[in-house]
């Protein structure tokens, strides 16, 4: 979120930024106002609390440095918090510079989370990151308000912050949304907030910077249908179904409509359709984003029209200064009512009422300090998280490399070999410590290591003699970041030529790829590339959970969560087209593995060091009337249709089952991905959807275990071309694993059945 | 010179580099080897070295960090060295981490040391960064090789290492050169080397990377007249007028050949047509170029041909893995001849002879130890230089802000406020201190400072109650760096909105612009900013000399090394268009103030705190016989005949001179430039092109100096299609100042005269 541009800003604060106090609530001037009597609902505390200030007051506060109200006891806040993978530096969160609150956990970022599919490990990671959070909290050293996830499904393989998010399955990030935002709420439909979490960024975005175009003046041209069944689907999640406190609002505009002005996205959907209508939800700008409307999209002839029309689309808080410079005379200019600015300062301190802020210490979470924060267990499940989303590409039998009676000489090359922050992506907090592979390398015993220092001693004849195994580390250079898209999704030709000419000496020879997708064409193409893992921004513990994979002490059951593009893709389709369907007209091939059929590696590829066979149980209908499926939905438990369970085995347990056996000799993971494809609905179709997936723990040799497939009948939908999501009749097929291992054919019968009108523009 | 690939690569260097030792001639093995005979001529000492090698020891010693030859006593030796504006840190040069050798005098970049247009300030530098350097190689820290000055040509605004070199100008690129590789080489044809400049990076290159096209694998299209007349002139300067020692060849490609296997280039023009031929005149490969030929170029099938190639095109060091990786093959198959890897070894060895390696420690500059660095005298240096290179663009008469009866507040406000390392630009070593401006007006006595942490805490309201004046010190965000050109040459929109907003406030409003050039009319063309000064990257001392001219502690009489293109010009031509001329065909407007008539801000502009009036003593004649002129041209004296002076005043003193007076009431320093325009030569015709110029120093009000412009007979000349140099008769114009003050028309008779037939590809 943060552009370079904030960066800088933020570089010239000379000053220490306000520490985040709690009020008083039990001797300062607040202790009379109702904000503080707990016995009273959160609107009306914080409807007391508003009727105090005066207009003026009421200005100063729709920005994210909010000066409080000092005549009232109110403190100074800042709304703005990061914690994507780990409580993480921002103006709102101070880290000291040394010892106690000088780190936090820092946990993989979320595209490799996303690669281990497993829902209570997402829960587990928001566990913990929101009770760290609460701790900073405690100290004085953050608000409550965390503006995270980051869950724009990541589109193209340029993208500057696709890191940042759970990867390009709306499916998969849906769940991704669902378990860590409610366990960093502190449940679902909490009483009190854990901590109030962010959807960002609403909506359509996922460009930064590329060939002129900017993240601050794009915008994206979105059809109905795609806007609906993906743009829009994270959000729908977020607010219509895991019900998030609060959203932000993006940089970009949707279809000539500047985002954080945009009534449509806002109250037509947002507000309305999925009526996110709690007292508490409160949209924050993206930062910068208010501005940008005036300075790059030249929405608006003057500043105070900027402000205004942002404030009366709805959103609350303005991240920038243009709030506080230009609110109070486009006040006084009469384009902004106080009923209007009541509206938004309700939303905001409903939500702190909710979470605690003016309730007396006794109250949940205020109890947790320094000594919950980087615990032990903590730091395992980063560990355990890093090691379960690596994903195995190739494997000749080199993997795992497990020296035992005698000495392995390792030779060690590549740019990572002993990255430390590299291991944590952007967004990511200061750690207790980071272990590189390098690192991790000096507690496996047997092992002698050799570090190839590239381009400064080696020859081929000095490599040869030594080497038992090579493992190459090592990420593409030209990496994408915030604010910058990439150019190519290829490794440089320096690199490539490097692993090549390690190949030609016929040891074993392991390619770690880190950080960003590209296409690993030439490593999977060339016969003396032994193995190749992608372990992505791994975390505090990446390094180590890498070379537990590679030795053997932990076993690869990952799966891509992104499509692997061939590296010429990036010529076929430019950045700025938003469309996913294929387009011979503009040659646009598709966008993501439901589109785009001639990947380099599958979304959902993952390989292991067993095998498994699946068999499905077969359910005893392959039959289902439309009409009948609807009618046995229970409306008032599920609120949507979409999420009524579609019982295709007839029982009450699951959808569907598969038993999964594992025909290999070494103990694994398995990751049971379900699609759909189908003949039904508009065209054209995808290929396949993902619509259920369970990770099976610890199948050992021989043994079986059964997956359970948890579909919906939202799982059998399609959108139309205005986005209206719908029920069709046709053929259905369910396909299990990547490539499909086994399958099951079933009917839908009946009529159409909309299940989801969508609002129009 | 060191790609994003270096860096990478750098950073795992687990181990610490070799120490640069001397070898020992006293009592080593080499006390017997007549390389440590100072009796006998250089040539004769390297000879005697090479020859007790073996081939298999010659076959290593061809890479920037050799093994040296531990039978012989010849110690490892790394011939990277950096030193663009200080002694910089590089595989051959070791700072410590802290305490003495932590540092070095850090100046201005290149950029910034143009701008000031004094000859003797940048013999000064070269003095100073020479005698540093050899104070770290006697702390065995550094060798005695600098690939240092980067002497391209600024071709395109969007260059992202245009900061590393002195502008765009040929004839103040050639002056540079000439000053700063003389004063760093121990003077002019040197006995002994006080240390080994390289001039890079020959040539044609300037690309970084931009819209997909890399400087790894760019092929330059250069026709002769403009390789001739703009590319190559740097480089002749070097090789044939400045001889430099060394010389870099550099990523690219010129018309279809790699640079470091181009005969042309390197056989052809610069050791055949500039005979560049003495014993120890070497050339290195940019790091990774010779890589590059083979991973990006594609130029050969094999590398064992690629470094073949490297070697027998005459390129002596691979920066680089790939000599000591596969010379050895290539030399087994044939595709090398032991007598070529002889020249190479001869060419480096009798630089390092030459530069006082095998000679005993009383040998000159054995003696500068620690004391030598970062001297008092040296940092003042850098002060002068920063001050001289500031360039004031815009004054309403609100400069310099000069607080004197009561406290001025003065507000700061811009993301470089604070700005340390920022100001020394890439290439920079670590500095005894950095003077940023926030530190700097500390000192500044009457001045109240009020810093706006602009996106945090400011209403107009607040700013417009305190504010005297207020002074925006910024950057553009899009930074250009080394790997990277910039697409835009804007200013953010917000950074423009930020002061477009000071602006309203009716206070006096002075903008510092630092870093990159970009357009400014956003800037000049606002009257409530009242003034604006280009400061680019000024060095450790910058936020001094910065916050000097504002308070008119020093006064600003700099000038632009470079055109500020308008901001449309990027979508004018692309930048992998290398021609200059306009063309109408491809719509490019062509390059350089020499052919692009529609700058924001010219070359050579630069406004002072008074006025100066110039007055050309108009010499006696107006009407010269080319024959004449060549006839009278002192052959023996000047070598070659571009060289020669042009006597347009019939005196031997100096060609021309101009009486110029300060006829305004501060005393100031005044920069005479002196440009030719005219009808001669074939079409199209440059605008102008500078000749001369010499700055004037502290003239007083009502004063006037005399400044002396010496003229070749170069300066009369033209180039033809085929890179020819010739003179024409025809109708000239001398032009001073910029914009042009005073002119003296003249006239050249009789026939065309070839002054230099350009070798043909």
């Amino acid at each position: 979120m943060a552009a370079s541009m904030v960066v800088v800003l933020l570089m010239l604060l000379v000053c220490p930024l306000r520490a985040q106090q709690y009020p008083d609530c039990a001797n300062g001037p607040l202790s009379n106002n109702s904000v503080c009597d707990t016995s009273l609902p959160a609107k009306e505390r914080a409807r007391a609390l508003i009727d105090a200030m005066t207009v003026q007051e009421k200005l100063n506060l729709t920005h994210n440095n909010s000066p409080g109200v000092r005549r009232l006891g109110l403190p100074p806040y800042n709304w703005w918090g990061e914690a994507l993978h780990g409580v993480a530096a921002a103006p709102g969160v101070q880290f000291a510079s040394s010892g106690n609150w000088s780190y936090a956990t820092s946990f993989p970022q979320p595209i490799s989370m996303a690669s281990s599919f497993d829902d209570d490990l997402f829960y587990a990671i928001g566990t913990v990151i929101s009770t760290e959070a609460r701790a900073f909290n405690n100290a004085n050293r953050s608000g409550l308000d965390y503006w995270t996830p980051n869950i724009n499904p990541f589109r193209d393989p340029r993208w500057g912050r696709g890191q940042e998010t759970p990867g390009e399955d709306t499916y998969l990030v849906k769940r991704y949304i669902d378990t860590i935002v409610t366990s960093m709420q502190g449940g679902r439909n909490p009483k009190s907030y854990k901590i109030i979490a962010t959807c960002k960024h609403y909506t359509a975005y996922d460009l930064e910077g590329w060939e002129g175009n900017t993240r601050y003046g794009f915008d994206a041209i979105v059809n109905p249908q795609d806007l609906s069944e993906y743009y829009m689907q994270p959000f729908q999640q977020c607010a219509r179904d895991t019900k998030v406190a609060s959203i932000m609002c993006s940089y970009n505009a949707i279809n000539g409509v500047p985002a954080c002005a945009n009534s449509y996205t806002i109250q037509s959907v947002l507000r309305g359709h999925w009526n996110w209508t709690a007292d508490e939800n409160y949209i924050t700008s993206d930062c910068t984003a208010i501005q940008n409307m005036f300075t790059d999209h030249r929405a608006f002839d003057t500043r105070q029209q900027t402000v205004a029309a942002a404030l009366n689309a709805g959103v609350d808080v303005d991240c920038g200064y243009y709030n506080p410079t230009f609110l109070p005379s486009a006040y006084s200019m009469g384009l902004v009512e106080e009923s209007i600015l009541d509206r938004s300062l309700l939303r905001l301190y409903s939500g702190l009422v909710k979470a605690g802020y003016f309730d007396p210490p006794e109250s949940p979470w205020r109890s947790v300090g320094w000594a919950n924060v980087s615990t032990p267990e903590a730091e395992d499940l980063a560990l355990k998280v890093a090691a379960e989303g690596i994903v195995l590409l190739k494997n000749d039998g080199t993997l795992p490399l497990a020296p035992t009676d005698r000495n392995m000489t390792l030779l060690l090359a590549g740019g990572w070999i002993n990255a430390t922050t590299q291991l944590q992506g952007n967004y990511a907090g200061p750690a207790r410590t980071l272990i590189s592979p390098w690192m991790a390398l000096q507690n496996v015993s047997n092992v002698n290591l050799v570090v190839v220092k590239w381009f400064e001693n080696p020859t081929l004849r000095a490599i040869e003699a030594q080497a038992d195994a090579i493992l190459w580390i090592d990420s593409t250079t030209e990496g994408a970041d915030e604010g910058q898209d990439r150019n190519t999704i290829r490794w440089d030709a320096m690199q490539v030529d490097a692993v090549q000419t390690l190949a030609t000496l016929g040891r074993p020879l392991v390619v770690a790829h880190m950080g960003e997708q590209v296409d690993d064409s030439a490593l999977l193409n060339n016969p003396n590339v032994s193995a190749l893992v992608w372990a992505g921004y791994p975390g505090m513990m990446g390094g180590q959970a890498l070379i537990n994979i590679i030795t053997g002490k932990s076993v690869p059951a990952g799966r891509l969560p992104i499509t692997q593009y061939p590296a010429h893709y990036v010529h076929q389709v430019p950045m700025t087209d938003m469309s996913l369907r294929p387009n011979p007209q503009t040659g646009n091939p598709g966008r993501t593995y439901k589109w785009f059929d001639n990947a380099t590696v599958e979304f959902g590829y993952g390989l292991h060091y067993t095998n498994f066979s699946t068999v499905i149980n077969t359910p005893p209908n392959s039959s289902f009337d439309i009409q009948a499926l609807v009618s046995a939905c229970d409306f008032a438990t599920y609120g949507h249709v979409d999420q009524c369970p579609f019982h295709a085995s007839g029982t009450r347990s699951s959808s569907l089952s598969v038993n999964v056996t594992n025909s290999g000799s070494t103990g694994s993971d398995f990751i049971t991905l379900a699609f759909i494809s189908g003949e039904y609905g508009p065209e054209p179709r995808p290929l396949k959807s993902l619509v259920a997936y369970q990770r099976v723990f610890g199948i050992q040799p021989g043994d079986s275990q059964v997956a359970s497939l948890n579909l919906t009948l939202g799982s059998l939908s399609r959108y139309d071309e205005s986005g209206n999501q719908i029920l069709y009749p046709g053929s259905y097929r369910l396909l299990i694993d990547v490539p499909t291992q086994t399958q099951w054919d079933f009917v839908l019968t009946g009529s159409e059945y909309m299940m989801d009108e969508w609002p129009q523009m």
